[in-house]
């Protein structure tokens, strides 16, 4: 539990009831820990999100149900599933629209003010636990959480089969978007990274090729990574899961008349944009938060079919007890995806 | 003819000849001039287009038809239309899929190296000329030109039936973005402009509401203009028609989570943008690029149904010889749209 | 009350109480008769929905608040709104991918096993009431239900501005969709009917053009539809609100290659289709059930801004204690709207 | 060529000119014989296409480029291509909207007046000819018109990633179809045929499961497809590639709220259809004609990635001298796809 910025503490908390008899009780068996997590964990805020009563961290996480509510049809004692830690009102307008992850009420994990994961027990409505497979394993279903992340930006791209790609930053997010566009046939996947064993990383993964940026202006990284590529006119779709102002400026540059671009990945307020090429090349520019309408599903459906390995992606397991030393891990950039046991 | 920055001659020039035999010989009747013309005429280049030979201007022009080729089946002498000015390779990619405004062997008129429309005679493709209904006059024939900029500008919005919509710029662009949303049943259309007076134009013509922005932060504006419009969440979507970058920033600033927002004005290469916004809000930014598919057609049919008046947007008729003159008014900011005749 | 085919009485019935917090009690001021209701009371079903107990008839309704839950914000004692009667799960696919007129579980007044709105108190949850803006009276409350269902079949067409649109049928509903088709900016509004009454109407209210078909084959009266209305190579958009088999393929013949057709009437479950012009032209061939997603509030904006007229629908408005009589007249085809009041 | 039906000729004919500077001219290598030559042969027309003149036959080509207009970039002597054998005017709205296979004025090979590609040359536009990767044969190349078939009916039906599918027909188009739909990720892609060879080929191609039609109601068949396969409310998607009746009622009801189908196969103009299904379970029903913007370069993308396998359809090549006796056994039924060599 964060108690105040740098601070956490293990406590013993009361198992919740279910409120509504379509909620379902889960132990958490796997958490993975989040960027967002180790921010909470430094700073006590992420923009206007900010931790006033100590609160759970933790939203990447699968479960086993122990408990189910008297209106479950889908999921019974001991069925092992993915946690979607978002819960959405489902009665306003962004929710009945079909866009629940543009719901303003919320109810987020590890959002303040929203206890996270990071516990023994949860509670979750049937309709956000998505039951595993046979064959894939909870570590996986811990995996679903940024697969879904990826997914959802993906899709937001509106890459089809035969398409290139560019992906900026490889990171768990950027080379899950690499593997999700490679499940949805892009013909051709560029890993950007600055730091090259993330990128070698990233061509075994699923990248068809990689790409460093030298220190020039945006135009010129783009122009090489064009030319090496052998992408003709420009990229169809460039994404953003760095965060990094000189990814966004390059994958602007990078894309064909008509491309499209998805801001993945969460970095400074504002940035110098070039909005004269993103105009007159009539570019589609989207943002992407989280994940919505059948896109926790996907995740699952890929991973079953053997699409897309998130298993690669485990760096390590620690235990509940090891959770403080492994966000230190995260924070210093060691692995890749770091998950915590239990508690058990 | 533009021989180079500053300095504009009259010629004598031979009569085209119809290359292609779905080819249409119009006299010129009507021609506005554009800011694009300004610009050439000052500076002699825009971005990477570079004027090197002198070129004749103009390109929001409607003639009348004086010969057709074997081929043309629609036209006939004596028919009166407004002249689409760009012409597509029709081969490509682009072309192929519905966005020949795209392509990247565009042949516009008054962007070099090809002759504007500024001239006797031109030659067009029958199927880029859109013959005028009855009850519309030539004079506003000319202005479908920059009407199908602004009906590009709102198709690419995607502002629907009842949708609230900020338009950035209240110049001859900005105002028919206006009268395009109001045609599609925007239900409350604000135009900001830092000019009082083309706001008082604004509101008497399309706008439901105006907004002066104060000198203040963008998203300080933006929350003023929520408020005072009554918007909720903010605005489903918003267009820069201004080019200018606090214009930009506050329409990212002023919509609703999943809105929409184009960049429809030209100005600076590079702003600083609220990227984050624009992510978190998940909204979707697009630009336009002059007119596509569909855009010239819409353009004449909304002024043929009444829904859209472009006859009030001009304010003065100049005789070719007058041209130069005219070209300095613009300059100088004097009207809203000013038509050059002939020459006859 | 239905109590089986036939028979109808008049019950004392307890009030509902609020079962959520997001609920609200609502007094039904006035109720539409809507075909389905009439069938109902004739034959005891429709397809597989079999009315076993009896069982509340209407759900065309408009109604003043009297109690709110605790948790409702948007609404208090005294506000008019009109009742949109069907309630999903919220937790299905079709639910959260923004379809919610797709749900298994919808909970629908006045089909069985769900009362309808003919009483004199209604609950529904706070989301499901559409305030009515100052200007809209409460009869024009009850017609937004029929306007829904046409907002829905219109959009589902995909018409757009200065598209040209043949509706068949100008019932209640045919005449909305041409209503509807004409806010939305379509040019030609192909009305067409086999009574010539109903027709004279539709020219009045909304249609720019009548067709009265022959008794000739499907393929020669569309022949001779598009050659009087000048429709070039067919038709964009046909709509069938009638639910006759001539109608369904004469719709199907009426179309331009590519063109959009949506089936919104109901009529016999299997007829006789013109599948290879369907399919050779590459027609969309669309259902349209009920409404969904943001239609009852573009019923509800359409009416308000002016577009659509609804008023001019009802034919008259009886008494409570004469809604049978009323039955009997709209089952004789008496006129368009019959609204019953009450009960007080 | 085809005199008259049952009369086929072999003639020299002129080897034919560049009419156009963007035209190739090429030596046709394999030519693939489709059912629509077999119906030509047999019976003189399709439809109102009525055989009048003498016709050369076949569609199905690739060939080898032997000479390049002056403004060809992409193509040179020696290239092996793909030919897409219908050319669209490129000036009507259908083409300019990025519909060109709708285009009124298509000139389409083997289609009167039009000439087909069984000959030794044959001229396209350059970029109606798709280079053939390395690695990808002149036989694979004449296979790519019934998969871009295909590509264009799986893209109509909108599958998705996750999705489940039903293809009605194991003919060339159908198992084409059950491949690309693998391709796009479908989860589920039960093949349909009443020929149990068929089904045993399907299920080693493309497909996850295969059903044989009993003798009953469209609608009993539909029930035990879904049950058996484990569907839920209904598959997601189906696809009819045999034109036969009870297959399309088959597939109508197979679907769930909110399905997608495609009508594919050519068979009866007109079939009982159960319209109310496709009405109150909201389907989307639509055509597919030929094949349109992009899905030629698809179809070369999928066999180029090993996506989609055509090579074990192909059953056997003959040598142009034995043309006629390889109609004879296609109409026979004689194996999947049959290429017609030369003539050298």
């Amino acid at each position: 539990m964060l108690q105040k910025p740098l601070s956490v503490t293990f406590e013993d908390r009361p198992t919740p009831s279910l409120d509504s008899p379509y909620d379902v009780l889960l132990q958490v068996n796997y958490t993975g820990i989040c960027g967002s997590d180790i921010h909470y964990w430094q700073h006590g805020r992420i923009g206007h999100f900010v931790v006033k009563d100590p609160m759970v961290l933790g939203h990447e996480s699968a479960g086993t149900v122990v408990q189910v509510g008297d209106k479950v049809r889908s999921l019974k004692e001991g069925d092992k599933v993915a946690m979607e830690p978002g819960v959405p009102c489902r009665r306003c307008v962004r929710c009945k629209e079909g866009k629940y992850n543009l719901c303003a009420d919320m109810a987020f994990a590890a959002t303040p003010p929203y206890d996270g994961t990071l516990a023994k027990y949860y509670t979750l409505p049937e309709d956000f636990c998505y039951k595993l497979p046979a064959g894939v394993s909870l570590e996986e279903g811990a995996l679903m959480e940024p697969l879904a992340v990826a997914v959802h930006i993906t899709k937001q791209s509106g890459v089809k089969h035969g398409d290139s790609i560019v992906v900026f930053g490889a990171g768990p997010v950027g080379l899950l978007c690499c593997a999700v566009a490679k499940a949805l046939g892009a013909s051709k996947i560029v890993s950007v990274d600055i730091q090259e064993n993330r990128l070698e990383f990233a061509k075994k993964y699923a990248a068809t090729a990689t790409f460093v940026p030298a220190k020039v202006a945006a135009k010129e990284n783009a122009d090489r990574l064009v030319r090496e590529n052998d992408l003709g006119l420009g990229a169809d779709v460039a994404i953003d899961a760095s965060g990094a102002e000189p990814s966004v400026q390059t994958a602007i540059h990078v894309l064909r008349m008509g491309g499209s671009y998805v801001q993945g990945g969460m970095g400074r307020d504002e940035i110098t944009f070039p909005i004269m090429a993103a105009c007159t090349k009539e570019l589609t520019v989207k943002g992407s938060f989280r994940y919505g309408s059948g896109d926790y599903q996907t995740a699952v459906d890929m991973v079953a079919s053997g699409k897309v390995d998130v298993k690669s992606l485990i760096t390590r397991k620690v235990s509940f007890e090891d959770a403080e030393q492994a966000f230190e891990d995260v924070k210093a950039g060691k692995g890749i995806k770091v998950l915590i046991e239990g508690p058990k």
